[in-house]
């Protein structure tokens, strides 16, 4: 039988991912929808190597141009957030989420509304709005498959175990390329220098937040609410090797974690192929071999991040909102060279700061609010950034 | 609803753990049968502190101090092979099957034939007599629960998984007291040496086997009728920390753990609690104060006992049955003063050759042709053991 499936991002390092083992297994597989931001011919490339029947641009400006680019193929084509949002909603056994950022909350939450089954990689859906996406996702009767490695891990090391019989749920960080670097040093990073990632080959936005933590912080959230566990029993650990990438404990002193070479299209199969197993030609795990794992606590400190989303999640209520978008906009802002990598964190925590009402209004009650919310911070949030940094970045 | 448990081997470390797991959860269980070996006080206060209705001493001439120690109680007493067979065959929701060597295959063999569920530490049933035993097992309708620290591990790993999904299996090794000694110094090794388990406190005989890594082949032999992998898909890592017990990995690339500290009730917990989970108070993981996990592939040139087991495993039929009773001789003499460390090995092998027809026989048809062959084999290796060392142990 052929597994259906759309691919929301699909022009990203995740949807590259995907595509990759699409093309492996063609004939387990049929592509129905990809989705990209504003790269149309890779868009274009992407919808005819994959065969997909149709592919939406999410700026409408580059319709034009994946027109032109799919020109004589069949596939059909429309631009502007209601042809990703059609795209989320065809007719697919598995949509995969991998738009980055809040960019894609909407069409991933049609998409579990819908009842699809959806392989998770945009942590926005949960970080920004995950109370009443996980409400709208069990009402839709969607099936959730986590998609990044660590929440993959923990998904794979659950096992038959539901959540409430777990005692403590560990994600590991590899605590980035400032992980050894004094905080001095770290306040000033370089652009390139947030950009060398020791273990992992991903977009920007993932990868400063990699750099700073928050993306550890950001999956703390995300684990909160895909798996049901509350704050004070999840965790993180470093672990410069990224071999381990969750663990989860029992009240009999058990732990089962789950393991991989740090290579997306590992869990992207295990979600492909869920309940069975997908074949890929990852490179194998041989602990021999790699002869030495590590592990240190992380350092809030010079981490300032992390600790920022630490209490977030103990907030609760729109707080994980606000610290989000503050984070979307600082990272720009530091891509941008319009801010330092120190000061991310405390235009996130000024943010935490002047939105405590909304953060104290209760869980935000649908989706919009959340979006809402977090359009709200985000015009605060830039308001803050200066034009251009005073000295040379 | 409480649970009734028997322990056979009551008085050894496996049983000791079960009894402090059992006390601690008393509203759970009801002791129903606990079954020892010769030490009549320490059996008589186990079957007292359990509140046991039956014990059954293996050794029949230990049975009048046995009966003395249990007078008054109410505690019914009996003695010999018979006595235990009792034990093994009482109604019980769960059987822990922890008798040391061949001589815990009988019973075990008779609690599977009986459809019970057996918590496995008498590894010697699938060693010595697996094909058979195994397909006993299914047909008297058993269910087995792994009890040994590296299967249980694997158990939890696979979850929902068939062991036919499984890409490869790993157990872990520490590498006992001689991982980082020259192989001329382990040759000669002392008995308090290879006593001294740098992870575990065990009994005598597995100790030794631990020492040799002897153990960690007797372990891949019942990891292939236990979990149904065939030999070229298990493996040994050597894992000096004793933290990473066994690993399954599967054809996407990703790897499941399981994990602990170094604490048998941890295993024993899960198994009596099975599919629930027990709350023990077994020291909890704590990665970040671990720090380092080390990984290593084992040396079969300086612990050949590993290199003969593998070659068993892959001979079948009767070479582990052969291998196993060579190896109980060996040790027994070896801690007896009478075989040096590195005369184990060969002793083995010299068994192994001479029984060479034996081994290419087909699968032993049945758990007593198992057993009248182990009996053979320990004759001819005692026979080759002297009755002293020659020079100073």
């Amino acid at each position: 039988m052929v597994t259906r499936v759309s691919i929301l991002g699909a022009t990203g390092s995740v949807g590259r991912s995907t595509a990759d083992i699409l093309v492996a297994h063609r004939d387990r597989f049929a592509v129905e929808a990809v989705a990209g931001g504003r790269d149309a011919p890779a868009l274009a490339d992407m919808a005819k190597r994959l065969g997909a029947r149709f592919a939406a641009i999410s700026d409408e400006r580059a319709l034009p141009e994946l027109r032109a680019c799919l020109g004589g193929t069949g596939i059909a084509a429309a631009g502007g957030e209601g042809a990703v949002m059609e795209a989320a909603l065809r007719p697919a056994d598995i949509v995969v989420a991998s738009i980055v950022g809040a960019a894609g909350v909407r069409p991933t939450h049609a998409a579990v509304q819908a009842g699809r089954t959806v392989a998770l990689a945009n942590k926005e859906s949960l970080v920004c709005a995950g109370a009443a996406f996980m409400r709208d996702a069990r009402a839709g009767g969607a099936t959730l498959l986590p998609l990044d490695s660590e929440h993959n891990a923990i998904f794979q090391a659950l096992g038959r175990h539901r959540p409430d019989e777990i005692e403590q749920m560990v994600i590991t960080a590899s605590g980035g390329p400032f992980r050894t670097w004094p905080a001095g040093r770290i306040a000033t990073a370089r652009r390139e220098e947030a950009l060398a990632h020791p273990n992992w080959s991903m977009g920007a936005k993932i990868t400063i937040d990699s750099a700073s933590l928050m993306n550890k912080g950001l999956e703390l959230i995300e684990a909160h609410h895909l798996f049901g566990v509350s704050p004070e029993r999840l965790g993180v650990v470093v672990h410069p090797q990224s071999i381990v990438h969750g663990l989860v404990s029992f009240s009999d002193g058990s732990v089962v974690a789950g393991l991989a070479l740090p290579d997306m299209r590992v869990p992207i199969a295990h979600c492909l192929g869920f309940p069975e197993r997908l074949g890929t030609s990852a490179r194998r795990l041989d602990l021999a071999s790699i002869a030495r794992l590590d592990f240190e606590a992380p350092d809030l400190a010079r981490f300032p991040a992390l600790r920022l989303a630490m209490e977030a999640l103990e907030a609760g209520a729109g707080a994980p909102t606000v610290l989000n978008a503050a984070n979307e906009v600082a990272v720009a802002a530091f891509l941008g060279g319009r801010l330092r990598f120190g000061d991310m964190a405390p235009l996130c925590e000024a943010m935490l700061d002047r939105f405590g009402e909304a953060r104290d209004s209760g869980v935000l009650d649908s989706v919009e609010a959340a979006l809402a919310l977090d359009a709200e911070v985000r015009r605060a949030a830039e308001a803050l950034v200066p034009a251009a940094l005073k000295s040379a970045h």
